[in-house]
C-alpha cells in the first residue's frame, strides 16, 4: 500500500507529538512507511509525488543524523529541500522566533521541519504559519518521528508492538525520544519499562504509564526489547554528572546486563552513541543491535510523516 | 505576461543596482514579477525554464532571509542552487576576492548571486567573470532586489509608484535598502523623504533627490508609504549610538506618529525587525503592516530578475 | 565517446587514490572527462544519468572548490547531492568516525565523497560501508581526483602525459597533491622532478619515481609543465617555517624562474593560491597559466568519477 492513509483531525495538519496520535494515526503511518523502505531501496530511490513541493528544515539546534535523515525524505519525495541553521540565521540579529517563523511562511514552503531546544516552541511556531509543521525535536518535550522509526524496527522484527516488554534505560530526565516512545508504546499496548538512576528520572514518570526500575538486571529481565539511551551530558549544567566510569558500571549495557533480556531481544539507540558510556562497543555493534537498521526506518518514516502531512494539506484545499 | 522582456542595455547582463536601469527596465522587472507570485502560490511552485543551469550564492556576510529566498528563487525556475558561505570558504585561507570569483566563474555557473560587506566589491568581480551577477547587498551602497521588492509590494496595493509620498525612515547612514529605494522611487516618479536623526544621514543626501525630515511628525504627515529601516547597530563601530530607548521615542514607528500619514497608508520594513526599536510590536502585526508580503514579493522578484538575466545572456550567445 | 568504461578490478568500487589504477584506468577516465567537459558548457549543463541516486560530500575539512567542485559534478550528472560539514555534525558530540559512517550508509546513498585530515580515514570508512567512497583529499595521503584534472589539463594542452617533464615545485612535504600526481604521472610515462628546499621534502621521496632538485632553475630546465604547490602553513605545526619573503625569493615562481622552462610550459596551480608566496601575481595570470582551466577540468573530472563508479556499481547487483 502506497497511499498515505488520512490522519485523525487532531493530527491533521503538523506532527507536533507522539501526543494526540490514534493508534489508527500511528499504524497508518507504519503502513507507508514500510512502503517507503522500498524506494530507498531502489537504484533510482525518488517519487515524484511532491515535485515543486518546497520543505525547508529550520534547526536550531544542529543535527547531523536527524537533518539529513529529512534532507534525503524530501529529496527522495521529489521535493525541493532548503536547511536554515541557526549560526547563519537572523537570530544572532535579534530577531524572534516568531519573526523568523514569518518571515518563512511568507516565503510560501509547504512543510517546515523545526528542531529547537526549548519546549514547546515549536507548537508556538505552528501556530504562526500557513504550512505543515513537523517536530524535529523541542528540548525535554518530544521527537515524535524518532519514536515512528523506533517502532517501525521493532515491528519489522516482532511483528506487533502490542504486549512487548520494552525497557527504555539511561538519561530519561533529559530525553525527548523516551517521552515520545513511552506514549507511542503505550498507545500501542506495550508493556513499558524505564531503568535509570533516581536523578535521571523526572518526577511523575509513573503516572506516564510506565514502571521504573532502578537496576538493569531487574528492569531488562524478559525484555523483548532494550533501548538505551543517550548521556545526554551537555544538558546536564550544574545538576547530578555521574562518572562516566560508574555510570556504565551500573547502567552501561554490556553482555551481563543483556542476559537479562529475552534472547531474541533487540538492542536500540537513538544515536549519536557514546560508547563505552551508556553502551559496549561489543553490545552496539553486536548481532542483537537493530541500531543502523533504526537509522534506515528514519528516513522511510519521515517520508511517510511528509507524504501525509502534504497529501492531507492538499485536501483542505 | 510570463516572458521576460527585455531591459535595456546599461543592465543587460548582470543587476549591479538600481542606478543604471530606465523606468522601462523597472516596470519590465515588477510585471514579470507579478507573474512570478503565481508560480509559488500553486501547489507545484516551479517552472522549468532554467533546467539544467547552475546558480551560486556567494555571501561573505550571512543572511537568512535573503541567501534563503535567492536560494528559493532559483529552485522555483528549476535551476541548480549552490551556497557558499564565506565561514567554509577558502577567503580564510588568504585567497582574494578575485581569485574566489575566478574559481567560481570556472566551473560555469550562469548565474552569481553576490553579498559583500565592501561597496563596489560585487561590481569588481562582476568584471571578472563570464556569468551574470546579481547585487544581494554590497556594503552601504545598493540593495536592488530589495528596492523591486518593495517598489512592487507598493504597486499592488497603490496601483502605481508615481506621485506617491513615500517616507523613508530611520538609519539611512548604514542602509543600503534606503540608497536602492531612494534611487528607484525617483526612477518611477514618487515623492521621497528621508527621516532620520542628523548622525544618521549621510552627508549630500538631498542632492539624492529627496526631501530631509528631522522629526517623524513633520516627515510623515500625509505619507501613503511609511518605510522603516533596521537600526543596524553592528555596523556602528565607534559612531554615535543612541540608546535605544531614546531612539524608539524619537524615531521609533508607533500608533502616535503613524497617525500623521495618510489613513491608508503601507507600513514597510526590510527585516529582520528590531521590535520595540524603530517599531513598535502592535503597528508591526497591525493592520497597515505589509511587512510580510514584502518577504514574499521577495522570492517573486528575484524569480524575475534571475529569469530575465539569464533570458537575456541566452539572446547574446 | 560518452559510455563510462569500465575500471580494471583494484579500482571498481572506490576511488581512494591513484595508487591502484592502471595506466589503463587513468587513461579511461580522462577520455570520459573530456566528454564531461562538453556537459558544463551547454545552456542546460546536465546529464540524467544518476536521476534520484543519492551523493553526500562528507568534509571532515572545509575546502572551497573541492567540495563545490564535487556538489556541481553530482547535480550536472542529476544526482540528488547533500553536504555534511564536520561543524555541524555529531563528532563534535564524541561519535566516532566508525559510526559516522555507519550512520550516513544507513541512509542508503550511492556515492560518499569524503575529505578528512587523517591519512588513511578514507580507505578505513570505505570498508565499512556499502556505497561508492571518493577520496577528496586525505592528510597528506592522496588527493586522486586533483590529479587526475591535472593530467586532464596537460593532456589537451599537450596531446599526451608520456614523455613530457613535470615539475612539481614547493610544499611537497605536506602535500596530497604532490603524492598523487607523482603516482599518475609516473604511471602515464611522464619524467617528474621535485624541486623544493630539504625542509619540505619528504624522506625517500626519491623512492617514488622522481629527481631531486634544490635550485628552482636547474629544476625548472627543459620543464614542458611547472606546477606549483600551495605553501601550507596551516600544516606547519612546530616545523620549520620559512619567511614568506624568503621562500618567494628561492621558491616563489617568477619570470626570472620561469624563462628556465620551455618557451611554450604550462604554469599550474591547485589553489587556493597564495599570491607573492608560491607564485607571482603576473605569472598567475600570464599567457602560460592554466590554472582556471584546472578548475574547470575539476567538475569534469568528478563528473566521470561519479559516473563511472556509480555505473560499475550497478553491474555488480
Amino acid at each position: 500500500m502506497t497511499a498515505p492513509a488520512p490522519l485523525s483531525h487532531a493530527a491533521r495538519r503538523h506532527l507536533l507529538g507522539i501526543q494526540g496520535l490514534s493508534p489508527q494515526d500511528i499504524t497508518a503511518l507504519l503502513d507507508l512507511a514500510e512502503a517507503e523502505v522500498a524506494v530507498s531501496r531502489q537504484t533510482e530511490k525518488k517519487k515524484s509525488v511532491l515535485k515543486g513541493r518546497t520543505q525547508i528544515n529550520l534547526f536550531f539546534e544542529s543535527s547531523t543524523r536527524t537533518q539529513a535523515s529529512f534532507e534525503l525524505a524530501g529529496k527522495r519525495l521529489g521535493a525541493d529541500v532548503m536547511n536554515m541553521s541557526v549560526a547563519s540565521s537572523s537570530v544572532k540579529k535579534g530577531e524572534t522566533l516568531i519573526d523568523t517563523a514569518m518571515t518563512l511562511n511568507a516565503m510560501q514552503p509547504d512543510i517546515l521541519v523545526v528542531r529547537h531546544h526549548s519546549a514547546g516552541a515549536v507548537a508556538l511556531l505552528a501556530q504562526k504559519v500557513a504550512c505543515s509543521v513537523v517536530n524535529a525535536g523541542d528540548g525535554a518535550h518530544e521527537h515524535p518521528t524518532q519514536a515512528l522509526l523506533d517502532a517501525l524496527t521493532i515491528r519489522r522484527h516482532k511483528g506487533r508492538i502490542a504486549r512487548l516488554v520494552v525497557a527504555i534505560c539511561g538519561d530519561v530526565l533529559h530525553s525527548r525520544v523516551a517521552r515520545s516512545n513511552i506514549i507511542l508504546l503505550n498507545a500501542l499496548g506495550a508493556e513499558v519499562r524505564v531503568v535509570a538512576p533516581s536523578t535521571l528520572l523526572p518526577s511523575g514518570i509513573e503516572q506516564m504509564g510506565v514502571t521504573v526500575f532502578r537496576r538493569m538486571d531487574e528492569g531488562l529481565k524478559g525484555a523483548d526489547v532494550v533501548m538505551m539511551l543517550r548521556l545526554q551530558r551537555e544538558r546536564m549544567e550544574g545538576a547530578f554528572i555521574p562518572s562516566v566510569r560508574e555510570y556504565f558500571r551500573y547502567f552501561g549495557l554490556d553482555a551481563a546486563k543483556l542476559a537479562h533480556a529475552k534472547p531474541d531481544a533487540l538492542v536500540m539507540h537513538p544515536g549519536p552513541m557514546n560508547r563505552g558510556v551508556e553502551i559496549a562497543s561489543e553490545i552496539a555493534d553486536g548481532p542483537m543491535s537493530v541500531i543502523e537498521e533504526q537509522v534506515e526506518m528514519g528516513v522511510a518514516v519521515r517520508m511517510a510523516v511528509i507524504e501525509t502531512l502534504l497529501d492531507m494539506a492538499g485536501d483542505d484545499r
